[in-house]
């Protein structure tokens, strides 16, 4: 368990709980106690990927320049490390209340993060992945994967922190269509640095959707049209956020900035 | 999912809970209540035999007289079976609240499952297992394993039910008690069974432990201790249900006299 968490990476949707609480409350205490939940979100991506990269699976044996979970400690254990992740990171859900979330908050997380990250949600996306493999042919498709299979997570990220910030219904609603938006352009951006990115920026081989045959963006609309498209998909966001009239939104704007530029 | 949920079983841990919560506040409104939190602990229970089930883990073709999910869906459908129910055992734990349980209360149970079902209950002992496998010689060893791997997911049903039926803290310790001793019970009935039960009523072969060279109570203390064993843990399992001075233990009791002498 500790392997995989402690091997790095963006920390991307940690960092969206921590602003998310920041810019609705415009309080630090309000960033301590969403931090056992940016905690749990990342057990769940790294769950994910310690299950995505089995050989059953995607069957990957490097992820952030490691060798994967499975190849250092055996399947079995790999699968072990992703259901004890999965499993704890709703006990540090509900750790957030020992620091000042109201219980009500605390239960309305656990609640969106067993949608959000389950068979409604990335399980489902990832299920349709592998069911679709080399047979997704339709954009609506292709969006409905990457939708489930990153924005989910991203979306969570963003509510969970949104909700320990006191964020009011309407802006719940607002910051919702910015993650939704984000967590597509930031797929459609990986699949475009999977084509063209740089290895070792990476820390994983490039190419390697091409190699498995697997349908992107780019390869469904060009790759101008992606890099286009997640352009606007990122102004969109930013529209949303805008609309959420938030107390201190400069960080997730730049955070929304950053995606859209970043080459790893 | 839905395959591997109907596939039957004994419903041990849901009827726990149920019973649980009934023998403490004597209200058929709580067994309603304590409904969701029922088919949480069957769907953890099931992703758990799925998991467990694979190549890599014990390696099993059938389940319950079925064949097993991924010899009917193959390895990352079944993987990513076991990850939606795990997700989604969470999910109905928070619809308790719906019906009626108090967020503390059902956030208590959050807690309770997140460290039963994970790294410090269930998983551990699961991994446990598979590091021990045929390395195991001690007791003691054999006992964190079977306490973790069984005892902890009958621990929690106990639990759960008893929270709900609004038990005192000194009526949900002697439960624990009750229950920690009953799952000891019952997974040493287990591996009697394996040695001298009738296939056709386990859906199972029996003696796979022998053919895998697991150590066992009947392997490390003999058939005859072992079924005294079962018998004492029982007596003190419902020595301790006297103790927590249930509205209407009958049930919990009639459970344990059951499963000492279950011959499936």
């Amino acid at each position: 368990m500790m392997y995989s968490l402690e091997a790095g990476g963006k920390r991307l949707r940690p960092i969206l709980v921590l602003s998310a609480a920041e810019a609705v409350s415009r309080n630090a205490n309000a960033r301590n106690i969403a931090m056992p939940i940016a905690c749990a979100i990342e057990m769940i991506h790294t769950y994910s990927l310690i299950h995505d990269d089995l050989p059953a699976m995607d069957n990957d044996d490097y992820r952030r320049g490691k060798p994967t979970n499975h190849k250092v400690y055996g399947e079995a254990m790999a699968i072990l490390a992703g259901d004890g992740l999965l499993t704890h990171a709703f006990y540090a859900v509900t750790r957030s209340a020992a620091l000042g979330a109201t219980p009500e908050t605390a239960l309305a997380i656990v609640s969106d993060l067993s949608r959000l990250a389950g068979a409604p949600g990335m399980v489902g996306g990832q299920a349709a992945d592998m069911l679709g493999e080399q047979g997704v042919t339709s954009l609506e498709e292709l969006e409905y994967i990457h939708l489930h299979k990153t924005s989910d997570l991203v979306v969570f990220s963003v509510l969970a922190g949104a909700r320990i910030g006191g964020a009011s219904p309407t802006q719940l609603e607002s910051m919702q269509t910015f993650a939704r938006k984000l967590g597509l352009a930031f797929q459609i951006q990986d699949d475009i640095l999977d084509l063209i990115g740089d290895e070792a920026k990476l820390g994983k081989p490039v190419q390697s959707d091409v190699e498995e045959q697997k349908v992107t963006y780019p390869y469904l609309i060009g790759m101008e049209a992606s890099e286009k498209l997640v352009e606007r998909l990122t102004q969109e966001a930013k529209q949303a956020l805008e609309e959420a009239k938030l107390a201190m939104p400069d960080r997730l704007h730049a955070i929304a900035d950053y995606l859209m530029r970043r080459d790893h």
